[in-house]
């Protein structure tokens, strides 16, 4: 129906609706504490508290008068240090519709590279303390991405998914957006699954007019420089009549590229509103004079709103909108402007995001299951919400995306550690619990670089024990590597029975350490376990061939690392360089590192087997197999990259294959349903291909393929990155970059990480190959890509079996599951709601058709005694709420790529 | 009595007082209007309606905050466009003192260059708009001169008597400053007066701490980089303990300099709390935080106050001040850094604005003389208003000062063309009911470049009326020249008299025009009238002597032009160039412009005798005797200064005599009360003297001198000026100026003035020279003056006797006054004050002692008979009001220096 808040409109005229609003970024050049506190306005002069100080000031000086808000992670810093009598107030003017929240998320997210699970986590992080607070009047009913470099499917079926009513952003395609206007298609209907059954993903979406700031010259707030309306006619310069008739200009002018008499205009931009008198006072007058001519016969009326009342509108105007079914990626606002780079950027910043998601899932499922002594236990108080709030902020599209000035990049990933701080007293805690054994535990942080004390002390006879939480809900193979002193271990599982194990230096960390050297000129080097066999090219040491033994299927599979020469903006059609941002290397063809790799062999067994490449001192990588393990590993060690040469360099690896994969490749979008992708070619316009490189980019969260009729091969990685395919047979990826300029895009640095002990950050990351028919791939990437996702867990205890007998109760392992859940099940979400109830998320993780098997309806029973096992030693439970209604509390179907909520109303026994 | 509004203090504590306050500039970067829109906030961010907007409701937040508001001119523009509701909140939070006005004039007038009778106008324009609107609560307590460049001992004189409780201002020399902070004199009683009886220009004067900002690290406006308050432990960066400790330290530093435990700090600065919100939280905050360490034995106490309130407990504390006689002429902020430019710059704006002066004070006489009609009358409607807010603005210390932008300066002299545009037709009404003649009256602009249609028109027997107003109390001679078409003319008075006339080419503006040129070479020139005589010399073409035939005294005089070279900044001391605000030569010695001078003879004759000097093509004198007067006139012409060689330039005239004047010479401050000088010295501090000429220059407003035992050569000029004497018997004035760099004082120009037909400003003004015996110098130089800035106005009408006898009602002369008023007495101001009352103003215009005939208390008689005829033929009057009691309110004495201001309230008979 009709919503009463909105502001009323005039059906015969040109309705043009004002939305004040500010864009409040959760992080970038500052802070989001510099940012909310107005610290460090040397920087960039912007301090939240003032925003919504002011905002709230001068709403109340006229009831007509309206202000959106979108990000929570700041309307929670500030509703925490607001007085009784300003939240009073607060509430009234969000119960009249003259505050209202937009989006809603604990920030507004990244869409290129982010993952869904961190995505949802963080708008629900935000819109449950909306509910908290305002209720229903505090409900997001639109989404507002208005800034994201890009827009990806899966937000937009997220969004879908979650309720809204219609989605608006900024920033698209130069090309695009001129098509869209000529057509009057900057407003549709975005179908954004090919799983889900229509209406299900269908989202209105509308693209703003100015990107999200103010048409020129109607720019009021304190840092824009536009002339004010002044309105006495005793003083300098009466300008009213001017303004007014550009006012009518510019509506008029926007009005030929929307198909209804409603259009809508982005009252303000990044931080604004910190003195919003400013804003409104001249909007105010602007009203004023511009009604005021319809007594005269103008046909403008024009008028405060909000989004929500726009889209209002929109709907009564009852109109059929464009279809679309593809996404917004890559981005340009110009021929050589093409924002590909942050796919990319801060390689380690994007796996620490996705490691702190993992721990975070971790945590959550802890605290769940070790009860009300997870978080004030034997070790102290911990608590997941600090984790979740880091999570939150790091969603930001100038967080995870990389695209934030260093000292903030800092910020992010110190606030990730502080939470996992918190984390890790909760994990302590509940671990207790449920083991039973309350001596100390501790989490090697440093295996990675294979450190780790406790198992590394030099006791004759060294004891310790290692606990494996392991969150997926199924049972999963995951090799542990530790360093140990001594060569002689025995490694036993709960039960007392041996586990397969080997002893030996299995990373060589630099030259200085004296490795195995093979001789590859006088024999074929080939790895080789009960699934995959690898060869390695005689001649240049590196990839030659990739078979899968269960399939017996093989393919021709040579691989290197290069880098392009990243663009220093001196060059002829454009001044654009690489940057946080832009990717934008000044020729198509990449430097190689090495023609060819020197090999060391560090292990052949039939645990695992390993070759270490190097290619230059600042690149190397390790090519492994695991017995039971259907993937090929590929971890790569990138930097410092060295830039003494003055030249800036975009690191890639890239696979060549006798795949016919021709133009097309494929690219998951934040980390669910797969997009089929084109060289040159856009599935919504003619696109005139301008950069040959950077305008085939796309985001990948969790894996890319190219295939043939025959063959597939997918990779899936540990963090977001660009992929592309130029060549037939080819996927290349970014793994790392190091600039020399900045991109001219606000951040003000070149992307040039530093590192810890050398010039320049070094990152380490795994990619995972499968090859397989395609019609196999899914069954093997889809719990391969969540494997990546969420990770074990390992905590170690130190002691001997005579302290550990001690503890009588101790229990070797425990599930929380009754049993594994079905393949096609995937257990996104397990966290305490509040203190009575439990917040479940299921997910279908399968798309329509990709699997013979999976891809089906798929029912879970939610009664304890057929999956929550934890359930029962816990409380008795009852079914609280879900997102849809079932015919049976307790039955739940899933249909592919469904994801299901509810939250289960625990009762003490 | 304690006001019941300061807030209560700790007597055992160290008292802060914030005080809160914007300075608000009436134009300076922009135009008063701008500043008041906010408009051009490219040039600089301000918008004065923005700062009350905001004020206004953050005081409204909490009854301790305060704040004062200074410039009436921006007060009045905003409280015009306030609502009903507005306005009483704004009435009541004046009348309990958490609004107060301070200052109160139309501007914070500048010092130097000002004029006592336009400062006092504009002092009466701002503090009868807060009287009026806001009765006794809106009177302001505390004179604030927070930024003009050096300070006036005849301000403070008119402040005291003004009745002013003290004064505060920011800017003194900083060698002053150093010894005051050591000795605490930061505070004192200015003695402002010679010749007024103590106490009454005795002035409490204090002098800042940090100028008139914040302490360093305490600005939290919005355009300060301040680190905020970070009181949530929550967030990052928790600093109050950190800032409560820097607050502490600064305050207990600053209290080091002052004599009680009171100390005021100055929390704002130019155009600050357009969002009061960031400054009062902050400030909240720290109070809040400093004040509860009392709890643990604090001994500061901060809080909210106003400079009247600190004075409040100054005055408690019933000490004894140190006392102050001088002035604090002139400014140096460092070394080098000596503001003594700005006495000169901007010449021709300087001249219009005395011109200016000398027209309102016609147009308020003529509006009170003409009657109703005046303002309403056949020529239309006219007003002093405009003319009076023109004037108003033009007193500010960045406008007459020569310190504003050129687009500001424009500005100003628009202002005041329009202000005397309204006042045109207010004379022209005026005129019409005095001379009962409604015919057509022209005022001729161009009269300084000769040119007048109206005289000029070239029928063949031409006949135009001149009227001429004198707003002077007495009779004055006055030449008057305008050019006319042919060579023989009548000139005869209102009773048919024949007037003393002569017609020829007076003025020869060019090379083009052919003069009579006299051969230098082969005898003696010399000027000679009645009362002068003045040689040259041969060889030079210079003055060489002048000689008073009355008391028959000589003096060697050679006068000649000179530059400075404006220091570039490119220096080893000291990177200061010469800019709008500072004189800084790079080197002591002039360049002479010309060693002779080309002589042109234009007339001798018995009226007038004149001899043109050329110099240089862009420098030219005209030295000039009238007959009947006692001064020698040089009518110099400067401009355009060249400045293709890239050398700035600073041109003064240095009169060179054998009077054995030392090291002492005479300016007068304000144009009143003369103060003596002496170079490379300080009367109040040991001087150590860094810049020999810059170091030396002071301000003039209307005259300087020098003098010994036998003779007092005497300057008065036509509009204010720097001075300075560098070498015995000599003194040198600076002329104008025009330079190549900005100054780093934030005007961001450099002082170029461009000039109409050629590359810079042609300056022309006159220096009247008098030479007298020092005891009898102020008889002749104090109605010099006088008449210098209140000169005639002359307009003209057209038309044949013919014409004119029509008008039987006509009158030929007419006069306010029933008498000439005794010469010690000046009237200062005629004006109407509302419809029934006239404000009049009655000066004595001779200092104590320095006139042995005029020196003396001189009483006047109000009644009409006596003095005002004028008032009798418009109504029967009663003495209103006056700023002291008399014995008989038609009886006025006034002693030496004394202004009396009487209200006369008229009843129509």
């Amino acid at each position: 129906g009709v919503r009463s808040s909105c502001p009323a409109t005039k059906p015969s005229m040109l309705n043009v609706h004002l939305v004040p609003h500010t864009h409040d970024d959760v992080g970038w050049l500052k802070t989001v504490d510099q940012y909310y506190h107005g610290d460090r306005n040397n920087i960039q002069h912007a301090g939240v508290q003032y925003i919504l100080d002011s905002v709230i000031d001068q709403l109340q000086k006229d009831p007509a008068r309206r202000f959106i808000y979108v990000e929570t992670a700041f309307f929670y810093r500030w509703w925490r240090q607001q007085s009784q009598n300003t939240r009073r107030i607060v509430t009234q003017l969000v119960n009249e519709g003259r505050l209202e929240f937009i989006n809603g998320g604990w920030c507004m997210s990244d869409e290129a590279t982010t993952h869904y699970s961190a995505v949802i986590d963080q708008m629900t992080l935000g819109l449950r303390f909306l509910n908290d607070t305002f209720g229903e009047c505090g409900r997001p009913r639109v989404a507002w991405h208005i800034d994201p470099f890009g827009h990806a499917r899966e937000h937009a079926s997220i969004f879908a998914q979650m309720g809204y009513d219609g989605f608006f952003f900024g920033r698209l395609d130069y090309q695009d957006k001129a098509r869209r206007m000529k057509t009057k298609e900057m407003e549709m209907l975005w179908r954004a699954s090919e799983s889900l059954t229509p209406p299900l993903a269908d989202l209105f979406t509308g693209v703003l007019p100015n990107g999200y700031n103010p048409p020129e010259g109607f720019c009021w707030d304190q840092s824009c420089n536009d002339a004010p309306i002044r309105d006495d006619p005793d003083l300098e310069d009466y300008n009213v009549d001017e303004i007014v008739q550009r006012f009518l200009n510019v509506s008029y002018n926007q009005a030929a590229f929307y198909k209804t008499n409603h259009i809508i205009m982005t009252m303000g931009s990044d931080f604004q509103y910190e003195n919003a008198n400013l804003w409104y006072k001249n909007m105010d007058k602007l009203i004023k004079y511009v009604n005021a001519l319809q007594a005269k016969g103008s046909k403008v009326n024009v008028l405060y709103s909000t989004p929500s009342c726009y889209l209002q509108e929109l709907n009564l105007a009852n109109l059929t909108w464009p279809l679309k079914t593809d996404d917004f990626f890559p981005y340009a606002d110009d021929a050589h402007d093409f924002w590909t780079g942050y796919f990319t950027s801060r390689p380690a910043l994007k796996l620490y995001e996705r490691l702190s998601n993992s721990r975070l899932q971790t945590c959550n499922q802890l605290e769940v299951l070790g009860g009300p002594k997870s978080t004030s236990g034997p070790f102290g108080e911990g608590d997941s919400d600090t984790m979740s709030k880091a999570m939150g902020v790091a969603q930001h599209h100038d967080a995870v995306s990389g695209t934030e000035k260093q000292h903030v990049a800092y910020d992010y990933a110190r606030r990730l550690a502080t939470g996992w701080a918190h984390c890790e007293v909760l994990v302590r805690n509940s671990l207790a619990v449920l083991s039973g054994s309350e001596s100390p535990r501790v989490f090697c942080e440093n295996l990675n670089i294979s450190v780790c004390p406790l198992t590394e002390s030099s006791q004759k006879v060294l004891y310790f024990s290692m606990n494996v939480y392991n969150p997926l809900g199924r049972t999963v193979s995951w090799p542990v590597r530790l360093p140990v002193n001594g060569s002689l271990y025995s490694v036993t599982d709960t039960k007392g029975k041996t586990v397969d194990s080997q002893v030996g230096n299995y990373v060589c960390m630099s030259f200085k350490l004296i490795c195995n050297i093979y001789d590859m000129k006088s024999s074929s080097l080939l790895l080789l376990l009960s699934f995959l066999k690898v060869t390695f090219d005689d001649t240049t040491g590196l990839l030659s061939s990739l078979t899968n033994l269960e399939t017996n299927q093989t393919i021709r599979l040579t691989q290197n690392f290069y880098w392009y020469n990243a663009s220093s903006g001196n060059n002829k059609e454009s001044r654009q360089p690489s940057g946080a941002y832009i990717f934008r290397p000044n020729s198509s063809d990449p430097f190689v590192i090495n023609k060819t790799a020197e090999i060391q062999i560090v292990t052949v067994s039939s645990t695992v087997q390993e070759v270490t490449q190097w290619f230059s001192p600042w690149v190397s990588q390790v090519v492994r197999l695991y017995e039971g393990h259907r993937e090929l590993e590929l971890e790569w060690t990138v930097g410092p990259v060295p830039i003494a040469d003055g030249l800036g360099k975009e690191v890639i690896t890239r696979l060549d294959t006798d795949i016919e994969s021709s133009d097309y490749f494929y690219t998951d979008s934040n980390g669910r349903e797969v997009l089929e992708r084109r060289k040159d070619y856009r599935p919504t316009w003619d696109l005139k291909q301008t950069e040959p490189i950077a305008g085939n980019y796309y985001p990948i969260n969790s894996r890319a393929y190219i295939k043939d009729d025959k063959h597939q091969l997918t990779v899936v990685t540990d963090r977001s990155q660009g992929v592309s395919s130029i060549y037939n047979g080819s996927l290349e990826i970014m793994l790392h970059r190091r600039l020399l300029y900045d991109d001219f895009r606000g951040v003000g640095e070149p992307l040039s990480e530093p590192g810890e002990f050398f010039d320049g950050l070094v990152a380490r990351g795994r990619l995972l190959l499968t090859l397989t028919p395609p019609n196999m791939a899914a069954d093997v990437h889809r719990p391969l890509a969540q494997g990546m996702v969420l990770q074990p867990l390992l905590s170690f205890q130190d002691g001997t079996p005579l302290a550990n007998t001690k503890l009588e109760v101790c229990r070797g392992s425990f599930s929380g599951l009754q049993d594994a859940l079905p393949p096609a099940v995937h257990l996104l979400t397990l966290s305490q709601w509040d203190k009575d109830s439990v917040l479940i998320r299921l997910e279908h993780q399968y798309q329509a058709k990709e699997s013979k098997t999976h891809s089906q309806p798929i029912t879970v029973n939610l009664q304890v005694t057929h999956t929550f096992s934890f359930l029962l030693t816990l409380s008795n439970y009852i079914l609280l709420q879900s997102n849809t209604d079932y015919p049976s509390p307790w039955e739940v179907t899933l249909n592919p790529m469904e994801i299901r909520t509810f939250l289960l109303q625990l009762r003490q026994l």
